[in-house]
């Protein structure tokens, strides 16, 4: 396993990705801070390039590579964000990006990533088939591997999220959702490093909660079975993230699926701001109670990738 | 007829009402630059206190009173925008405020009034009941009418939209949409007393279109008859705004419906903001060609408040 990002990687992520992702607007929500009990901000992730925090990280990787590197491009397997931040990255810096998809993949995620100008490599949708092609392609073109968080490139590109957040207010708690773990393995970082007072902490939905268990025992649990409407986040929690999060003695509040659909759609019609399904995570754990008493409490909105012919909540 | 506002209203409008509505953000979008032939500029107006510009006039107008008129309250009729934004300036100012609104207007329009602590007072839903009826609640309480685009106190807050946007870009073209004309005339007014070489284009749905039917001829058009999905905008040209435009010799393009609802959903897909209909008017004209070639052009997101239930765009 790799290493975990150093303070010194983190700072140089953010030089290095300046100006070739956004830096975000922080907004004040006072619709949300009453309803919360605590002044809350939103890091608007969903207004990032490509939709998502995603682009920092993979941003981050690709600038890191060498010339001779980046010349024989990078490669990842991903059916949602990450596939198009990776493919955006690469064509920023003029390199071939190769992205798998299952076959099965929606047909507007495989047409975001050629719309980024990538190949899509098809494969059978088991993890066997994923891998397998993934390793075909990476052999044949010599291309480097950008995993979207077993890789300390892409957790200190996630990190600059909450960078940023602390640059520009003092806040006393960052938010964010888990997945695989990068963004909120990147954030425990970014604090740890900069404002180690500032807490941190983690939400999940409830039907996929391998990070929560993972952090409460100590032992990675295996990948979660459940289903829930945040699929962005139904990854198991990576090796790398849970080194990090662990040794942060991390924790995570889990909330359930109708609480992720109502705060979808509470900051749909509060804030204005069209968030997928994982970034209302946090919000909902911020409405259930999660933050009350807490001070100022960021929480990171992390994309904002939905099909409109799609939408969780249906007619009332 | 009162007089247009002069440029010391303006002036005054801008220090009135600074700290009680929100200085929201200027955005670019790359996505939709590109596909209007000039650069872009979106001012997030739909993120505005209570979702649209309407709160800027009507905090103006509450605020402009001496104490004693204050002390009455105000009033006015409107199932939309302004009714929201005259209760929730009534409600910063700390004065009484009742919205003439008709039966049949629908109930979250009328909760959202109630929720800024009005008083909703229901008529028929005909023009001679909504005036008998507001007529009747003025006597009564001796609150202030103030109408949503018939008053210069009200045109001249809708004016610190485009201020704003002139304090912070070197642009070429304000474009804005048109109902009632507030939006459209402050923002007229705002570019002639602050940057008289920056142009100012109106944006009109084809189906109400007697606002560009007014300034082509000349004379005022009567109320429209059509039906559009803009419904913000079926509204006559105001007496008022009509003579500040006429004088300005501005002009205005129209859109058809379907262009409206591929803009709007355009907007929600590409920059992840909430935009109602009425915003999608000016944009629809941005990709129809308007402003092509124009250097660099910001488009006034009027509002975000849209009933999530009926989406004007259906499954695909």
């Amino acid at each position: 396993m790799p290493s975990a990002p150093t303070t010194a990687d983190l700072q140089e992520a953010r030089s290095r990705i300046a100006g070739k992702v956004h830096r975000t607007p922080l907004m004040a929500s006072a619709a949300l801070s009453d309803a919360a009990g605590a002044t809350v901000l939103l890091k608007c992730e969903n207004l990032q390039r490509a939709g998502a925090f995603k682009a920092r990280g993979a941003t981050n990787a690709v600038f890191a590579l060498t010339d001779a590197e980046a010349a024989r491009g990078v490669c990842t397997h991903s059916s949602g964000n990450h596939g198009q931040a990776l493919a955006l990255a690469a064509r920023t810096r003029g390199i071939p990006c190769s992205v798998v998809m299952p076959d099965d993949a929606p047909a507007v995620k495989r047409a975001a990533v050629l719309g980024y100008g990538a190949d899509v490599v098809p494969c059978a949708p088991t993890l066997a088939a994923r891998e397998s092609t993934l390793a075909e392609v990476a052999e044949r073109t010599g291309a480097t591997f950008v995993h979207p968080y077993e890789d300390p490139r892409v957790i200190a590109g996630q990190a600059t999220a909450a960078a940023e957040v602390l640059d520009e207010a003092d806040v006393d708690l960052i938010l964010t959702p888990v997945g695989g773990g990068g963004l909120f393995a990147g954030t425990s970082l970014a604090c740890r490093a900069f404002a180690p007072r500032v807490e941190v902490l983690g939400a999940e939905p409830a039907a996929v909660d391998d990070a929560a268990r993972s952090l409460a025992s100590g032992e990675r649990a295996e990948a979660p079975a459940g289903i829930t409407v945040a699929d962005g986040l139904r990854t198991r929690l990576g090796a790398l993230p849970f080194a990090i999060l662990r040794d942060h003695a991390r924790t995570i509040v889990t909330v359930d699926e109708a609480s992720i659909v109502s705060a979808m759609r509470f900051v749909w019609e509060r804030t204005k701001l069209i968030i997928e399904p994982s970034s209302a995570v946090p919000v909902a754990a911020a409405l259930g109670g999660a933050v009350r008493g807490r001070g100022r409490v960021a929480i990171v909105l992390s994309g904002g990738n939905v099909d409109l012919d799609h939408l969780p909540f249906g007619k009332s």
